[in-house]
């Protein structure tokens, strides 16, 4: 599996040719995104590692990849240990290695890869570094792939819900307000939302990849290939957007000088920093003003995620009954499938929203588990599996975890015990009522409550943004340990996915989605929010404790189930509508 | 009640000599402290305004007072509107008042009075500042009073629990760590953790004022008026402390330079900055490193805050008992110094901890309510009083609220109901085991979910820090809707206080003390804090709408009682002991 042995050296000849060292490679792309173009996949290329974070750090006399804990085994199996070391990137940082190893050497970068913020470090260690004006991975991978050049198309009102023209209005009309002449995109979904357009550049994400500078007037130069845009999409666009080759950009960044320029230095690559600074323009460090409008779901986009997750919900109803007459005759790869199968069955379902996690037994303890033909592992009797997947549809992108006991036995006392506290940390979030005003991270330990109670914790967020037919996890706003100052809006969808691990044994998450609604309960001075659920499919009734709910936690369950059954029974068959409705039976009534 | 008219231009007048137009007058004193003395009344006695919390801004041809939304009412009637205007001061900054009327003029401030970031909006409206060398108001001020000037007292180590020395080479040691030299204290609270000394120099908090430096050798320079320093005291502080008279503060300062001298600016005035700047000093801004171990509370404050807490536990407990008797024949002030004369009875107790907020019918819905003779109420039959009240003994200092029934009818439903949820929010907070590392405001939400569930909230923090014998308000953790990046630590002594407040009709709070203690429950992996509840008394079973507590909820409650019971019983005669029974009984007993 590993690349040819000789790429580290022949990095460091054309490093050598352009006058550095080392050199610094990160994971992302141009966009800084989590999905990149094979094109892209430099650090794969070069070590590997096909993880979806790491970095690679190449000196004269040794080499080193750094991931994070997720990715420690694979990078172990991936990396060839005679060329690289394979480093914890917290426990021994990329900044500190080069400073102790390369520590009078020129470190080369490729300024279009890195965010300001994740070069700091390397700053701050007092390293000497070079920004090139050519990636030298690029120099040697004589067979890269050609960027990705798939049709841009029109997202069309009637899933949008508004016009493009009325957005690039709202920006606009921001930019003139603070004395800003221009803004620059480099992220795909915030030109995706800004200018109503989709494709299929990567994986997962139904992105077209570009660049954007947005003019106080609100016309928009988009930076994209061509050969992408159809007659139809250059006419949806319309005369206030100027099309120009990705080649153009430099120098379309360049002519911004001497304007005030508003970028986002957490989604653009220093690169326009450097250029537009260079240049003479003023660089004004905002956040992308797109993610909040894009976070907030107008009701057009509100009703079809609502459709999307009925059709998501029919298939995902029909593969539980599917999973509970096979779970012992299936593989993890197999189960993954069969679902992907289901939904197949929608025509207007178009892909995975991410690559689905299916994990039975110790797998699914392992959190960011995929699953692999090396790694497939049969289901088992009388063992939990976790499944977490999600789905694209053109009015929705979907999300969900269901966790399921194979039987035919019944669950030991403690795996029901730690279900039943996730299920009842998801369902203190889910019935949350709370003021306007506040973050996502002040609910965060509702999710949890009931989890801590028993000394068990979870280590990832409880809730991340969803896209309307755009990435499967958006900001700004989460559910998270980590305070961010975002309060919660009606209009945004977060997921709600409270989880617990046992390694070595066994994993559970219970993920719906969420979109925010205005209560109407509340004194008449104060505002309140709410949950509306979206996700429709029953929790497996036989991980619940149920004598551990409240009666408020089971009134909620047993509401859940009646509605989940009442709007997918109708899209279903017998025997499968049967099955659901024994799976979406009041709790108590056996 | 308002001051002799003349002082405005009394005050104009030595602005002039001054050469300066203006003058800012915040309500602090020179310590930045809660509690001010006498003769840092400034704002009091210029304005005639008394709240804890204001600002004047005085120009040539007008003059207006500041404070917030609770002080409105209380301003209107303290302060003469013929020469000040009287205004919110979130609503019109005295930033933006100073800069929309005086814009052109010299605005004199007293540098030993602001805080660095108080400063910094007068600065941002691009006014011109002056630091004058003298308070103008001191000059008029004729029969301005002496500064406190009681007697400085050891803290022994019976009840500190660790010696000042020990104190003294762990800060030390970490100044050495740093590469500083010096470390300034303003805050008499981290004078007197640090020291081991107390003082009578301000109400409610035992304090002895003065200012300290602190070498990175440990040892202690001591800026106090020596009349305060008993010879026992000044045995007591060791060779390590030198004492020297506040006027040499100035002086010790300046001989500093050019050294790295640590500066907390939101604890210190401006003034410190300025002259070691001034002087060839390096400051380095920090956060006061005693704030962090004196929260932390070793096993002997621990120890001395359980005993503080039965005492103070048996006085409100006679309290409850004689206001049940009395609810009818009582008022504000009667019941406020009743409970004071039960605390009396104790010879260790010492004062209040606070001016006690007794509040009968719609004066309980005023937070900050301080009861006065003319606001005076009596309590009346059928309705909700509120008390809320400390002591301070010589090893720990307490903080409870209580909401009672006067009774003889039932309350309303609505009542019950919104004391219920107050309750249980409580409740939730008392039995959170929580992950170490979290903070207070992470928590937060489980105190309000039952108020948020019902559309209800309230506007205020849930928990603040309780000093040892020290501040009833004491930093650095809170456990409050704001953030702060302050985990929770083992030892920490946090109040637990949700409320519900209806204008004109009723308050609800609900206050215990929780002293921070590590779980024993938790995954091999993780570590998790829960609270041991520190108050002993009971809650009012009347306003309780005990079918809406969870079976949890309900065995905590009884808990809580049985544990009250124990407790205190031992501590009181019959009658008292009798009603203590029946208070506590289990919550369906009857």
């Amino acid at each position: 599996m590993s690349p040819a042995p000789n790429r580290p050296d022949a990095l460091r000849a054309a490093l050598s040719q352009m006058g550095v060292d080392g050199f610094i490679l990160p994971r992302g792309d141009e966009h800084l995104g989590e999905y990149v173009a094979p094109c892209a996949e430099r650090l794969a290329w070069l070590t590997g590692f096909t993880g979806s974070a790491g970095l690679a750090a190449i000196l004269p006399d040794r080499a080193a990849v750094f991931s994070d804990g997720r990715y420690i085994t694979q990078m172990d199996q991936q990396v060839d240990g005679a060329a690289w070391e394979r480093l914890h990137i917290t426990r021994t940082p990329p900044a500190g290695w080069l400073a102790q190893h390369g520590a009078q050497q020129r470190i080369g970068y490729d300024p279009r890869l890195i965010a300001e913020s994740a070069l700091r470090p390397f700053n701050d260690a007092g390293l000497t570094l070079v920004p090139l004006a050519e990636n030298p991975v690029d120099q040697i991978w004589t067979d890269r792939p050609a960027p990705p050049c798939t049709p841009c198309v029109p997202q069309p009102e009637a899933w949008a819900g508004q016009a493009s023209a009325t957005k690039r209005e709202a920006i606009a009309t921001s930019l003139r307000a603070a004395g800003e002449h221009a803004l620059v995109l480099s992220d795909p979904a915030s030109i995706a939302w800004l200018l109503n357009i989709r494709g299929t550049d990567v994986p997962y994400t139904p992105l077209s990849l570009s660049f954007a500078i947005v003019h106080d007037d609100g016309r928009v130069t988009l930076f994209i290939d061509p050969a992408k845009v159809t007659p139809q999409t250059r006419d949806w666009l319309g005369a206030d957007v100027t099309l120009l080759p990705p080649a153009a950009l430099e120098a379309g960044l360049r002519a911004l000088a001497p304007a005030r320029v508003q970028v986002d230095p957490a989604r653009n690559a220093i690169w326009f920093m450097q250029v537009l600074e260079q240049a003479g323009a003023t660089v004004i460090r905002k956040d992308d003003p797109c993610q909040l409008p894009k976070a907030i779901k107008n009701p057009t986009e509100q009703e079809g995620s609502r459709r999307a997750h009925l059709l998501d919900g029919v298939a995902i109803c029909r593969f539980l009954h599917w999973l509970d007459e096979n779970a012992t005759r299936t593989t993890e790869l197999a189960a993954a499938e069969q679902l992907n199968g289901f939904r197949n069955d929608c025509p207007d379902y178009r892909e995975e929203s991410f690559p689905a996690i299916s994990g039975a037994g110790p797998n699914g303890a392992i959190i960011h588990y995929r699953v692999t033909p090396e790694s497939n592992r049969a289901l088992h009797a009388n063992e939990v599996y976790l499944i977490d997947s999600g789905g694209q549809y053109p009015f929705g992108t979907t999300d969900i975890t269901r966790t399921i006991w194979t039987g035919p036995g019944a669950p030991d006392a403690d795996v029901r015990d730690a279900f039943t506290r996730v299920l009842r940390g998801h369902i203190a979030l889910a019935r949350a009522r709370f003021p306007k005003g506040v973050t996502g991270h002040a609910l965060d330990a509702l999710a949890r409550h009931a989890l801590w109670e028993g000394g068990l914790n979870y280590d990832h967020g409880t809730g991340h943004g969803i896209g309307s037919y755009l990435s499967v996890h958006e900001g700004p706003a989460t559910i998270s340990p980590v305070f961010r100052p975002v309060a919660l809006h009606a209009g945004m969808i977060l997921s709600n996915e409270p989880g617990y691990y046992r390694p070595g044994a066994f994993g559970i998450r219970l993920e719906n989605l969420h979109l925010i609604q205005p209560s109407r309960v509340g004194e008449a001075n104060r505002s309140f929010l709410e949950f509306e659920v979206l996700t429709l499919a029953p929790f497996d009734r036989r991980l619940i404790d149920a004598p551990s709910l409240s009666a408020a936690e089971t009134v909620w369950l047993d509401g859940y189930h009646a509605r989940v059954f009442e709007s997918i029974a109708p899209h279903l068959q017998t025997p499968a509508r049967t099955w659901l409705a024994a799976a979406c039976a009041p709790l108590h009534a056996g």
